[in-house]
């Protein structure tokens, strides 16, 4: 036996639970986000911003995924927002089955928005469908410019980059263009967002287009 | 068959040549060192600021490890030291097989010290054993106080770890004493350096540490 069909084998098991949990939150009008980033590039901090814009906190749930501790799940319980904490243990992304599993202790009744805030690993959950709607890049302007290049496979899987701690390019020598124009090369499709959750830049903007998908997806 | 059996025949494959490697080096006395850390961590800026304290360029040499580009072999050969790059073109961290393919591409004789610079990743790189003699973990201060406990294995598997960034600690709202109270809390024995190659803080610190080590080793 080779890797290959193991690991396929592996992938369509979970693309197929993947497709289910697509359906079942279709059914109850649930819009799903696959958050991806590095470790520390913001994703919990864009969150806890994001969730300050939303008048009912219900309206939103969150998945969160880490190797270990549950430091975000509460992190977001204090921003008014429920959320359930995968602890993977030593895995480097969140599968599709410990999603399913994870959707059966949030109340979803009455809720829109569904983050999964994935392990912090900008390789290995690129691979992994989760039933989302959209996949969220989330890159740090402290990342360095050639990230996109050097880490092609998550950056062509996605829907959306959000660039984050922009507030920060000037003392750390990248010029936010040459970054935003990386991500297009691999991915011309994508919708690019410059946020800072220090200065509240373009918050508003992805707040906008979240609402904006919901009203299509709906 | 169990996926368990499968997962630790590669390891233990990889551990021999990991062995096999770190005996080949010391036979030639070359201090080989396995740098792991998130995209955009600073590590390849570490390494360009550092050669710059070796008088004889000669010393050194660099394995470069990414999923895809070269950026980073180009980057060490302007700083003077010959380098070699494994693009892994998806895989998310190095395997000894790897590196021991790597050796013979490079001009050995004189060298020193052999730097790995691993896949940016802070969790599958740990794994693996790439026949080093010291292990060290690069995080930059951008990525938050919290990264040793979520990320406990590359923390606990290291022998050092190099804060990067320092000079941003004011802007990104992070305690440096924090940070390195959390990693000595995974592990008591690392050796830690805070460091910014913007200042050019702590790259003495780190130099007179190589340098040490290798006397020892010696």
């Amino acid at each position: 036996m080779t890797k290959i069909p193991l690991k396929s084998r592996v992938m369509q098991k979970n693309d197929e639970i993947a497709g289910a949990i697509r359906e079942k939150l279709k059914a109850q009008r649930i819009f799903c986000l696959n958050m991806i980033g590095s470790p520390g590039s913001g994703k919990t901090s864009l969150l806890e911003t994001l969730f300050k814009l939303f008048d009912r906190k219900g309206t939103c749930a969150v998945i969160e995924g880490d190797v270990k501790t549950d430091n975000d799940r509460q992190r977001i319980e204090k921003a008014g927002v429920q959320a359930v904490q995968i602890e993977t243990d030593g895995a480097c992304h969140l599968n599709a089955a410990q999603v399913d599993k994870m959707l059966t202790g949030l109340a979803l009744d009455g809720v829109k928005y569904l983050f999964i805030e994935n392990v912090g690993n900008l390789i290995c959950p690129a691979a992994y469908d989760l039933g989302e709607n959209k996949r969220m890049i989330v890159i740090s302007v402290a990342e360095g410019e050639d990230k996109p290049l050097k880490y092609p496979s998550a950056f062509m899987r996605a829907d959306m980059v959000v660039i984050t701690k922009i507030d920060l390019a000037e003392y750390v020598d990248v010029d936010i263009e040459t970054l935003k124009n990386n991500a297009l090369s691999i991915n011309p499709k994508l919708d690019l967002f410059l946020t800072s959750v220090k200065t509240n830049t373009g918050i508003d903007s992805l707040m906008i287009f979240l609402k904006d998908s919901y009203g299509r997806y709906e």
